[in-house]
C-alpha cells in the first residue's frame, strides 16, 4: 500500500487529505505530485472559495518527507535536485491556488509535514499537536525556499532556533512562535476549522483571491507597479461591491456570487 | 454636522483629535484632508517633540472611512483612484512626520482606523478596545500601501488572516499579534499615553526624529548608502550630545534643546 | 585595571566571556577589538560546532559600550566614524562566525550589550535579567547597522518603541518583544545554555553551519541565484548525510564527523 492525496469537492469548498496511514501520512513522490496536481486543478476551479488540506486520521498532519524511499529517489546530490523538482512545485502550488487554503493540523506536523502547513494561509491545530523540523539528525538541509516560507511565519531568529536545536515541541510553543494561528482543544479542531471557513465564504470571494495575492506580492522585494497599485481599485467595478454596499447601506448581510 | 480634525497643542506635545461623534469618528473626505494637512503642518514645526492621535469620546477611536458618502465619492474604479489620492497622503503625513506619534485608542479602531493606527510609532490601547478590517463584507480590498503598514505591524501571515476572516476582535488578540504596542485597564489609557509620552519628550529630540527617520528608511529595499550611514554619526556634533553626556557622567538627567 | 575578553576552549564548543567587572562589563575599544579577534579565530577552526557568549559573573552580560571613554574616542562625528569602524567589525564577526552562536545572559543586557545579544543565534536568559537601549538620554542614535540587527528579532514598530521610550524593562516583556528565545530561572541559566548547546552539537555541524548561512543569506534583499540554490543540495553528498540516514533506519542516534 502507499500513499495518496484526495480530493472532497462540496458546493464552495474542498478538502484535500493527505493519507499515509501506515507512515503517518508521510509524503512518498507520488504524493508530492498528486498534492501539486490537486492544488493546481483546485486553483483552476473560480467556484471555489476556501480549500482545506488535512491528513487522514487524527494521529498526524503530515510527519514530513517519506525518508525510507531517500535511498532510491534523494540519496545524491543529483537525485536531491531532481527530488527538489517535485516537492517545489507542490509546495508553490498551494501558495499561488487562488482561493484561502486552511490547514487543519491533528497531531504530528513536522518536517516537509510543517513546510506544507506553513505554505497554508492559516493554520488552526489541536493542543496535542507537535511540530519540529528535526532534519540536523539525518544530515539534511532545507532549501532557501523552504526556509523563506519558515521565515514569513516565526521570523529568521525563530527560525533558526527551530533547525539548530531540532526539537519537536507543542503546540502552545508553536502558537508564541507564530508557527500557527490558533490552537483549540483536539476535539474542537474540525468546529474551529469549520468556523474560520465560514468567515471566510461569507466574504466576497474575489476580495479573498486579491488579499492573498496582495500578501504574497508584498514578500517578494520588487517595487509594486502602477498597474498593480491601479488594481487596487477594480474591485469597485465588481457587482459584490455593489451587492456588499446596498447590504451595508441595509444593515443586512450580503450575498456574494463571486463576480 | 460633519466631522473635523482638531488640533490642540500644548508647549512640545500637540493632540490631533478626529472628531465625527454621531458616526463613531468615521472620517469622510473632509476629515481625511484635515488629517493630512493637520500633520503636515505639525511636522513642519521644530519646537514640537510629540504628536498624540485619539477619536474624540471614548467610544472610538476611529471607525473607518465613512461608508455613507461612498455612493458619491468612492462608487467605481475612477472615483476609488481619486479617493485614494485624499486618504493616502494622510497616511503618508502620520507616518514621515519628523515627530514620535502615539495613537490613543479607546473603542473602536478599525478598518480605515486601524490603518491610521497603523501608521502611528506607538499604539496604546484600553481592555474594551476592539479591532479588526471586515471589508470583505463590503467587496473592497485595501491597497497595497494599506496592507504594508498592516504587514508592518503583523507579519505577512497574520495580516491575511485579518482580512479573510475578517472578524472584529478584542485588545488582548490585538496585542498577542503585535497591533498594539500596550493595553491598559480602560480608565488608565490616557496616563499610560502620557507616561509614554513623557519618556519620549525627556529623550533628545533629534535622537527621536532619526530613530523615526532610520527604522522607516530600513522598510525601504533600496540599500542604505555611504552618505546615510554618515549621518549616523551627525548627533556627536549636536549641543544635545555634550548635554546629554555632561549629565551622564555627573549622574543627573539631562536637558535637552533639541540642537 | 581595564577590560579583556577570554577564551575558553573545549572539545567541540568554546565559551567567549565580556569581561570588565568594575563597569558591568561595558565593552572598552581594546574590549571590541579582542571580541571581533576571538570570534574571526573561532570562526576559521572547524572542529568546533557552537560558541556560546557570556559576561563575566552573573551581574551583567553587558552593560553596552564603556561610556567613560567617550571623551576620548568617541566625542566628534569624525571619531565617531571611527569609532563604528572598530565597534561594526566586532558585531559582524559575531554575526558571519560560522558556527552557531548562543548568548548566555544574566543580569544587565542593555545598550551595546544588547546590540552583541542580538548579533548571537539563540538568547537564553535569566528571569532577573534587565534589557534596553536607553541612548535618548545620551543624545545618540543607533547606525543602520545596529539598528537592522534589533529589527530582525522584533520588528520595525518594537524597536522604534525601544529606542523612543528608552525604558529599561524585564525577562518577560523581553520574551513577549521576541528579544530573547528563552527565559528560565537564574540558577538554570547556564544549565539550560547547556541543554541548546548539546541539542546543536549533536546535530550534523555542517548542516547547522549552512542552515545559519541560509537564514542569514534570506535577511539580504538580493535574490538566491542557481549556484546558491544548488548548495542546498550539497549536503546529500556529504559523509554525515549518510551516517545519518544509516541510523536513521537503524532508529539509533547518529555521530557525525562533519565532513
Amino acid at each position: 500500500m502507499t500513499g495518496f492525496v484526495s480530493i472532497d469537492r462540496n458546493e464552495v469548498t474542498a478538502t484535500v487529505t493527505l493519507a499515509n496511514p501506515e507512515r503517518m501520512n508521510a509524503l512518498d513522490t507520488t504524493m508530492w505530485r498528486e498534492l501539486e496536481k490537486a492544488f493546481v486543478a483546485l486553483s483552476a476551479d473560480d467556484r471555489l472559495r476556501c480549500v482545506i488540506l488535512r491528513g487522514a486520521g487524527d494521529r498526524a498532519f503530515a510527519a514530513g518527507a517519506d525518508v525510507a524511499e531517500f535511498a532510491t529517489v534523494r540519496s545524491n546530490r543529483a537525485q536531491a535536485a531532481g527530488y527538489a523538482g517535485v516537492t517545489h512545485p507542490a509546495l508553490q502550488a498551494i501558495a499561488h491556488c487562488i482561493h484561502p487554503v486552511v490547514a487543519q493540523i491533528h497531531g504530528a506536523c513536522v518536517g516537509g509535514g510543517l513546510e506544507i502547513a506553513s505554505m497554508c494561509d492559516m493554520r488552526i491545530c489541536g493542543e496535542s499537536s507537535r511540530f519540529g523540523i528535526p532534519i540536523k539528525r539525518l544530515g539534511l538541509v532545507v532549501s532557501y525556499h523552504e526556509l523563506a516560507g519558515l521565515i514569513a511565519l516565526v521570523g529568521s531568529a525563530t527560525a533558526l532556533e527551530i533547525l539548530l536545536e531540532g526539537r519537536v515541541f507543542g503546540a502552545a510553543e508553536a502558537l508564541a512562535k507564530g508557527l500557527v494561528t490558533r490552537v483549540v482543544p483536539d476535539a474542537e479542531v474540525a468546529d474551529e476549522v469549520s468556523a474560520a471557513v465560514s468567515h471566510i465564504v461569507e466574504g466576497a470571494p474575489l476580495v479573498a483571491r486579491w488579499h492573498k495575492r496582495f500578501v504574497r506580492r508584498l514578500a517578494d522585494q520588487r517595487p509594486i507597479t502602477d498597474a498593480e497599485m491601479n488594481e487596487c481599485y477594480a474591485c469597485f467595478d465588481t457587482d459584490d461591491f455593489r451587492i456588499g454596499y446596498e447590504a451595508f447601506l441595509e444593515k443586512r448581510k450580503a450575498t456574494f456570487t463571486g463576480r
